[in-house]
């Protein structure tokens, strides 16, 4: 068995997964609240860590600051205690950041999911990143999970802002979404000696992150086939590493279909054929046309899903 | 004299500099509305067209919804009724930029000047930004104004949609600040039946941009270099070509220096040392190390313009 | 009049539209040096300031080292001595270049044209490339040109770089075909005490370069459309400015369809309607399909070309 | 134990490690073929699979082709037959490629590793890329490996024309040196039914590799660390995972510092405290600094390889 890495002091252990949450709208475009409850009522049966709200799958940018809050406080009714709850709370300014940090703590957020400022990126620099992320851990009263993701901001979090900010107290992790495996392990490898997380942001390199050393991940794809995911957890864990090769292929190309090509609209939709509400998109996402949504089934019926 | 492109019949005349108001905030961290005024003094004596609040240069994105509205009634009541105020409305979600332009509207600006949506930039295609900037513009009580900004949102307004939308009555131009002279000439021809303006997003390429049709700027620079930038415009207008290229090179290296190469925070000093109120940015925009005002001063001295 | 830039005591006045020669083929794909000497012959009535061989237009990575020096052999040989020849010599290694280099200029060449290098483009820092330069400048026996071209090497010249190197006495000047008019403008404007001519590497943004103070351009459409192009340069050289742009809106398309969008098999079809010899590419490059070739027509002849 | 995909019928097993090698310059700069055999003879203690000439590590685009020819009958002679050799001969045309896979075949190399012609990356879509490697294995006397390495070429062989070419009898694998696990596991994924194997190209990710089913690696670290990649092979092999990891992670960053960070000049240096000899590069590649030096020092000793 290949054991993930220690964490001993760790106040939060992240280790599983966690689906960032859709988060499903009326036919007149405002959050659904009883369809997200029914959600999570179904996703109770399935081994999952925690939860993620207010991250990019859950529209969070579509959604008003009371919109967030409300979602968030209607989530922790939800879950079972002995669930985490991981809160976006990523805003362009430091200032924001730290009250929407303040705010998701009062709320019942387990732990603040920061992703990295990135409207003046060219200003971004590693130096100013710490500056940012350290404001928000010392403010938060929760801890603070670091969130890079290139495909939406157009910048990653530098190696060595990662490096230094894993030494912060109140830092206990980072959400890798980018899917340089190299950089991964690096950032496993030099953190080895803090009490410091690495989640895979994706269910694509999810065994290859395993691998490497990461300890869960936080996966989009785990809102329509989350047992064969905790199922991929566990084959790592347990070190049978080739029935986890054999699943982790077959979940390639249904992960793709509802992320990088056909986005949340695909989500939403494939999470309707298994017995989720997904729904529609708030604009300016658009519904799939009818040829996305047969390249949508294929992409789960060619892997054995559906 | 090389004329600038008849739009007859156009609601909103934008031929003219705009600067793209920098926001000066007190030593807490406050917006400082009374240095705000005393620039806006201090403007009036500059033929500018016209001034945009909630720009990019503003630091729109670490103002909160109300200091927004506020900073638009107080540039409003400061400005005499001949200079038109854009402000800029651009949100991810198309409910949110409709509401922020009737906000604008309601508080006085003339026209919303729309950024592109791009945090899910993989599903921002050429139909879905159409369809934004359609409901946008039929909902808007002003004038839309597109604006399109590569640098920072990482996606570029495809030219098909531009064309697309230059066809809607509520869409009066564009802003261009992504530099690729041969687009904007392109947008220009295609155009140029309809009643549609081309205005360029950086002082680096005015010159070139009024030579392929351009109707005017919105300069960052303005706000440092307003007159200069102003007598640009003048020389192009009067075809004084030869004149319009030692002042166009001369403002290359400064405006660089300001924008993409060290940011707000070298925008907001060097307006100190031409008389307006600057001061410092909010985080996580850091303040500029020594050597950074060194080669500021340097990009402004050598150009001969301290 | 807009003059352009004095260029006194330069050995190599490089004012003017240059073509970089297509290379026709046999149907055995033989270079057709007969076809070749028909298009020259054809060319010979516009006042082009000269020609080049082995540039990225005349397909020179597809020819042999044998080959490429009996192409400039032919073109020299069917040329008026008053035309400058330049003739590409960046190879790889800096050994290389300068071999090519020598050849070239035993070979008739007036001038080298040296791509940047770039396979190993992780290296190639501005200091590699200047003493890349500096060796080829030192050995060539014929002033050299720099040329940049990102969109097919990945790599720009850095400013740096040209700065530096515009002071070597056997450097003339540069090509760049990047677009970026800011650059170019700073390059004029940097190098205004040097005898150092920058020449626009692309037809869509001739006339902005002339407005920042280009002396010329190496342009693939003068394949087709010389005349044309050298009449652009003629208004510009007058100052005519009014009626330049009326006639560069109406080449973005064509230029764009010969080049970025469909490339040399476009430009090669394009040459077959107005009277050149164009025909086919050598593999890996395709002829173009039934609907690429009305793409094509149409974005000649809704310019009013064709 | 996790077997490595099985592949029976192909007519060329891949599985193992491959040093691409580096080539030795004498003090003048011609290629140092006694020390190149000297190197050879101390890499036949370590269980390679083989050997490659003619990649990126060898400096290829510096070589003449008369050079490259020598370099690999030189190791071909020098290396006992069980040993395999692969040799690059991808150039821009199609017929170079040809016929430099013709020579390498007549001069005793097992396989030819075909790089993606990238100089006019705009045309070289899916469907010219496919054409261009089946002319290339149509002609070739020994089996085809394809070779995408977008750091140094700007273009990815785009998974579909992959998998089209999977099925050409004379292509047997891919050497995919680009880094993205998730695009590896898929190729691994779809190309199951066929006799084509995956090679990693970077010893960085060398094991995610091993777990998503590759079957070996070109790794440029081989050069100096041959030894520890072929131990990492074996406990990957063995399905001794957790060893597997802790040897990966400490091979990163010296893996990084000879390639992307430092580049070969890197390499050379590194070789020369591992008992091999490197010496330096031709230009314009150049000698490191003292600090960069120092900088690769502190990468191997870092991580307890020095």
């Amino acid at each position: 068995e290949l054991s993930t890495p220690a964490t001993p002091g760790t106040s939060l252990d992240l280790r599983g997964i966690f689906p960032p949450l859709a988060t499903p709208f009326t036919a007149r475009g405002e959050v659904d609240y009883g369809r997200l409850e029914e959600n999570l009522h179904r996703y109770a049966r399935i081994p999952f860590r925690g939860f993620v709200v207010q991250g990019s799958t859950g529209e969070c940018p579509y959604l008003t600051p009371q919109e967030r809050l409300a979602v968030l406080s209607c989530v922790r009714q939800a879950l079972p205690p002995d669930r985490l709850l991981l809160a976006g709370t990523g805003c362009e300014s430091t200032q924001g950041t730290i009250a929407m940090s303040l705010s998701v703590a009062e709320a019942g957020a387990d732990a603040a999911l920061v992703v990295t400022p990135c409207y003046y990126r060219g200003s971004m620099t590693s130096a100013a990143l710490i500056h940012h992320y350290t404001q928000v851990a010392d403010a938060s009263p929760v801890p603070v999970v670091l969130y890079s993701v290139p495909a939406n901001t157009g910048l990653e979090l530098p190696l060595q802002a990662v490096l230094t900010l894993s030494q912060h107290p109140n830092i206990v992790g980072l959400k890798d979404s980018g899917g340089d495996i190299t950089r991964l392990g690096l950032i496993v490898h030099k953190t080895r000696m803090e009490d410091f997380q690495a989640l895979v942001g994706s269910a694509g390199f999810l065994m290859a992150g395993y691998a490497v050393g990461a300890c869960g991940g936080i996966c989009a794809l785990a809102n329509i086939l989350g047992a064969p995911l905790c199922e991929l957890e566990r084959l790592c864990h347990e070190g049978r590493w080739q029935e986890a090769r054999d699943l982790q292929l077959r979940l390639i190309e249904p992960n793709a279909a509802v992320t990088q090509k056909l986005g949340i609209p695909a989500l939403k939709q494939a999470m309707e054929w298994f017995g989720y509400h997904g729904g529609s998109c708030r604009a300016p996402l658009r519904p799939l046309n009818e040829a996305e949504v047969q390249e949508l089934r294929r992409d789960f019926s060619a892997n054995g899903w559906l």
